[in-house]
């Protein structure tokens, strides 16, 4: 497997992308197109929230009727078009038709992403003439903007792709993302559009995605909120020629999609807002995979570990409060708790319940590095899960105690 | 109903309490006695996590022993005796027994709270000189004193009392409470003790404290982590000679335990860590009361509305996320979200699931008070819940990050 770090949606044969800045946000790039004349098999895993925006609603029923047949993804930064009412799903709609226009397909091969604040409606003529700008300088080179583009508070762009040769030939996967805050796991968490010229069809496609997006996206915490649009795209156009559909191709294209969207996930934690920690937290031992998974995310998400970790405290105690309040019962005189920097069990901190004889300036060490490793075993089963945090700095207070201002 | 605002646990008839400055933390107050001579009659809500520390275990197996004769409660601040294995269980019988040997009762008459840092053993040789010094300052007066040795990241005791009058008689209840981190609803949330001089069953005393704590103490939140440690204590000695047990007194008694503990409640979310705000959240309309209080609880610990808050942005998106991710199925396209000052439906901000055409300048100048109401309804039903939260702000990080430097 190749692995491209400067590769991106574009990298896969046959896509285009355009930006602009329509004024949406200040200056900034914030529309981005991605574009396949070929019609592509699309697959999609949306947010969960019950309160989902206007785009989320359009492209659910796009994606029921055309997921055969998708030519093209617009998507603003700047605004969320969420909590927008019916005039938000008739703006998302227009969004459709102007892609539509300018790229000589139909609306509802167009599929809508929207990030950015919540409860403003768009404003229209802005987003429309940013559509036709961007379809003007669409190329191939252009995928690592179109990261740039889909960009709220993240500091940095993000985008890769890998290369794969099958029994028949290579392929290309690349993707973008973008996340910074309400990122939560066990969600479809944040946008994420990625593209494959790989020949598919959009049900194993959306079988791929899943998995992919079980083993990545959703094992990353920021502060626990998850979005109202969260959105994570796969379209592939079968440029290559090359069919993923035996049992060794598909499981050479899960392997190579599960690299890409992970190494993609990881980006969005070392990106969150304000972290400067990134921390990855295993839970082992338990009954089975859900309650180990249940248990890492209510530590991954916890306040008080997370200070903890921006403070550079080896204050393990909390870690076990998290993980005695996620509702798994558990024996506290049989767990164990380990940390380390390359390796989780580098020390010892906690042995059936007890804490070890370890020395404080060992922990501190390790929780001041900013990158770790936690694991905590429960001696209850097999059930094993890994997900990956951040820390909770006042640089993250700023960020959203401001956003809006 | 007279309300004493200077009232406490030493307020009811024949309550004592002593303090000491024992070095488990600085040099400040960390030891409390709470000691009636006549054997009192004692209720206990505790925490739910699955860690618990080793007063909980303790104070779980005195209570289904001897639920009608308990003396004592001894409560230290600056160590949790939580995730400290078997010697943790061992220094908490001997704290019983050190308080028992003291005040010439028995060990198992004895309830012990502990609260601070996890993961370390109790330094007993201070803890037991603590208790004798305690024991030797007790008086009526000391509840006050009693509250601020409870205290960790608290700025200020927390204490009260009520006085009501009985078909038969006055009786009274006081208590105090501490709180500052590690707050969450829907638990046995933080350290509370109460007193009463009212001649009640333990039955129908824990009965009356459950009722209690499930509209007070459960319904506040600061950062949503649920401690190791909760406790909340109610102890009644029958010195009043005022029986509570007939249909009558028992609605008397519970209201005015209702009030003292909504007060502490409240009180502790005012002194939260960093808190600069108290923000009153009430969902309304929920299928059922259930329903309501998952959707309250979930914007009151959302992290995104809590810095939203702490940067008076009426950024009221960020509620709407929350209660969307809270698991409970309803249509956003039939919300409607308020706010006030005074009372929660002066400014109507969505109808709907649409913004209304309110005025920034009168969203901002609401949230910009340091107390504000927040009304979500649903018209899905009857369901309804009042949460009571702060909000999340630099202080919080710097409190917590630096907690055990």
């Amino acid at each position: 497997m190749d692995f491209l770090t400067d590769g991106s949606i574009t990298t896969p044969d046959g896509f285009l992308a355009g930006t602009a800045a329509s004024g949406i946000k200040d200056a900034s790039l914030d529309v981005a197109l991605v574009y396949s004349q070929q019609p592509c098999q699309a697959a999609a895993v949306f947010t969960r929230n019950q309160v989902v925006a206007a785009p989320v609603i359009i492209d659910r029923q796009t994606l029921a009727d055309n997921k055969n047949s998708i030519h093209a993804v617009t998507v603003n930064s700047g605004n969320a078009n969420a909590c927008t009412g019916a005039q938000g799903l008739e703006n998302a709609t227009r969004v459709q038709e102007a892609t539509a226009a300018v790229l000589d397909c139909q609306a509802d091969e167009v599929l809508v992403l929207s990030t950015g604040v919540i409860g403003v409606q768009m404003p229209m003529e802005k987003v429309i003439a940013g559509i036709n700008q961007a379809a003007q300088n669409m190329s191939t080179e252009s995928g690592p903007w179109a990261a740039e583009a889909i960009m709220t508070t993240d500091t940095r762009p993000k985008y890769a792709a890998v290369r794969i040769e099958l029994a028949d030939g290579p392929i290309t996967i690349g993707g973008i993302a973008k996340g910074a805050g309400m990122i939560h796991p066990n969600m479809a968490t944040l946008l994420g559009v990625h593209t494959t010229d790989a020949d598919i069809e959009a049900e194993l496609l959306q079988a791929c995605l899943r998995t992919a997006v079980d083993q990545s996206y959703n094992r990353i915490s920021v502060d626990g909120d998850t979005s109202t649009n969260d959105t994570i795209l796969l379209m592939a156009n079968g440029n290559s020629g090359v069919k993923v559909g035996d049992e060794q191709s598909i499981t050479l294209f899960q392997e190579a999609l599960n690299s890409l969207t992970r190494y993609l996930a990881q980006q969005v934690v070392r990106d969150g807002e304000g972290a400067s920690k990134f921390v990855e937290i295993t839970v082992a031992g338990a009954e089975d995979d859900l309650a180990a998974h249940t248990i890492a995310n209510t530590i991954a998400t916890s306040a008080l570990v997370k200070t903890a970790f921006a403070g550079s405290d080896a204050n393990w105690g909390r870690i076990l409060a998290a993980a005695g309040r996620a509702g798994v019962p558990f024996d506290q005189y049989k767990t164990a708790l380990w940390a380390g920097k390359k390796q989780s069990r580098e020390l010892h901190l906690l042995d059936n319940g007890t804490p070890t004889r370890y020395q404080e300036a060992d922990a501190a060490a390790i929780f001041a590095e900013p990158e770790f490793k936690i694991l905590f075993e429960l001696q209850q089963g097999d059930g094993t899960s890994t997900v990956w945090t951040s820390d909770l700095t006042h640089e993250y207070v700023s960020i959203n105690a401001d956003y809006r201002s």
